[in-house]
């Protein structure tokens, strides 16, 4: 049996493409690029040949289990239930506590399930490449994304010299920076986008939890051994509790040593708003980026999003983001699809939490 | 008892204002411009003060009486109910035959239910001219509108002569004109807007209907004279079948001897596009003409128009129509406004009839 496991997670809740996205509805499991295909579902699809289907896991809320197996396909074992969102170190400590008691010798790539990414036989070379390294040298092997732009929305992993075959040495995590600091990183070099995803032994990187987080890692530890329990659900709930709720990144990888990342070259995006959105589909002729049935005369460049049982006509419009579903309609001009979260606070601020 | 009456036409049903307005939803109906009165409701305010209520009447298809009565209020025997659509010629001829019933010397305004009219006093001072005009000289009367630019979306009144304390002959009814003609006629002056108002005796205007369209005459003759017996229903829908389905100034008052001019400068418009409405509804410190509920993050300029239960958020638009009704959502530059009919046209052949 291959030791290669992934863990798709999945049960992050952004608004950034609201309104098709809601807290109830993240964009993880809506089919966003591609048809009729979830992100969820392409981040699983793109792992075959990789990793046998039967060890690519998913981890989403207890109450999302539905929801991702609408946009996943049914998974039996291979979901994986946080009791409650607690940000992503206490999320990859129990999916490694699953993985381990089946196979304690498991390799895992920890993945978004919200990414698009174009060329999938690169991202799976890219892959393979990391959990090469990560196998041989026992580090954790990050996936980082070539910079194309001066992006701030995203972190930024810091490299220490250059790459080798087999990848190479990581030297700082750097939060969102400014528009001036993304400018200069890359400008300077020896950056990349860090896209949330890295490979490691599940022992190690439980190992790090522990060591950098003690009393999550005693938490993470009363829960392995509660599971095959009649007890595991309560012990879930209680310990789960315990976790510290943040985020891999700051708790156990700016601390962890001997961090490696190994370059993605793959064409990737976040899809973090509608104006990114509007880059990662297809275009039409005019340049417009359309889902669902809208009536269009010399519109160019547009991203406009329909739900069933709407109509939309647009007219003489350039550049423009049209998002409609039953209940709640966002016209803005591409470029100022960030405004999408002030919007949302705006009606939050209305007593409209429903729409969130 | 004052001889003067007044017909309010409300039959019409443009979509010039899709999605709002609707075949079977028209703008008469909608309360478009101010708060929640109806510009139907507003059509026969205005008259208070010059027309008893009693003697104002309204016009429209027998589908039509209920949603008149909402937006009107209840008009009991005051509502006169066409069978069918068929222009303004048989619809005037028919308000006229039953207003001689009750009264032979009945003057009568006839007006259009779906217009804006700023300045009210302006607007009845200038009826109430009009109606001493046909009342002293027996003529037919129009209300024409002032120009304040060159519009191309209306016939034209032309001129014989320099305007008197009565009034000013016509000399001839216009088409509506190019865009070129438009500004000739703007710059020698001389001509009025067609805004279809006019003033006269309702038997003139019997008899000028008998005169010019015969087979109309003696159809509604008939009409006529089953008025208030049992088989009122019956003739008028076969009668009326009979008419000629063309406009009064077509039918009428193009070829009516000595018809006379009364200029309006009250203020006008047949809010016959969103532009139009734009520029006649209140408009915030930001220029946004809004009506119904919506965030609006630095728009400027902007024809918002949002139905209840729908949720729209905005964001740096500028110059921008905005309007969405529960099935349908419209956006287009202002200045685009009359690509409506186009869009409508575009869904109809997509198969939606239902949306006209």
């Amino acid at each position: 049996m291959s030791s290669k496991h992934a863990v798709i997670m999945a049960g992050g809740a952004g608004t950034r493409l609201w309104p098709l996205g809601r807290r109830s509805r993240p964009k993880q499991f809506l089919p966003l690029v591609d048809g009729e295909r979830s992100l969820l579902k392409a981040s699983g699809d793109r792992l075959h040949g990789l990793i046998p289907e039967q060890q690519i896991h998913v981890v989403a809320g207890t109450e999302q289990k539905k929801d991702a197996e609408v946009a996943f396909g049914t998974m039996g074992a291979r979901f994986i239930a946080e009791p409650e969102g607690r940000n992503t170190a206490p999320c990859i400590g129990l999916a490694c506590a699953w993985l381990l008691r089946a196979d304690p010798d498991a390799m895992v790539a920890i993945l978004p399930a919200d990414h698009w990414i174009k060329d999938e036989d690169q991202f799976r070379s890219t892959l393979a490449r990391a959990f090469d390294l990560a196998a041989v040298s026992g580090r954790i092997v990050t996936i980082g994304i070539v910079p194309d732009h001066a992006a701030t929305g995203f972190g930024y992993l810091q490299l220490d010299g250059e790459e080798n075959d087999q990848g190479v040495p990581l030297s700082a995590f750097i939060e969102k920076p400014s528009g001036a600091e993304a400018k200069r990183m890359l400008a300077a070099g020896g950056y990349l986008w860090n896209a949330g995803m890295f490979v490691a032994r599940a022992r190690t990187l439980l190992e790090e939890i522990s060591r950098q987080m003690p009393s999550t890692g005693k938490a993470l530890k009363r829960i392995a051994e509660a599971m095959g329990s009649d007890s595991y659900d309560e012990v879930l709930v209680r310990e789960y509790a315990n976790c510290e709720a943040i985020s891999i990144d700051y708790g156990v990888m700016e601390n962890a040593a001997d961090v490696w990342a190994v370059p993605g070259r793959f064409g990737w995006s976040d899809v973090g708003s509608w104006d990114a959105l509007g880059e990662v589909r297809a275009n039409d002729d005019q340049g417009n980026a359309v889902k669902g049935s809208a009536v269009m005369l010399d519109c160019t460049n547009c991203v406009v999003d329909v739900a069933d049982g709407v109509t939309v006509a647009l007219a003489d419009l350039d550049n423009m983001v049209v998002s409609v579903t039953s209940d709640a309609v966002l016209v803005l001009p591409r470029g100022s699809s960030q405004r999408v979260k002030e919007l949302l606070g705006a009606l939050v601020k209305k007593g409209r939490e429903d729409l969130q």
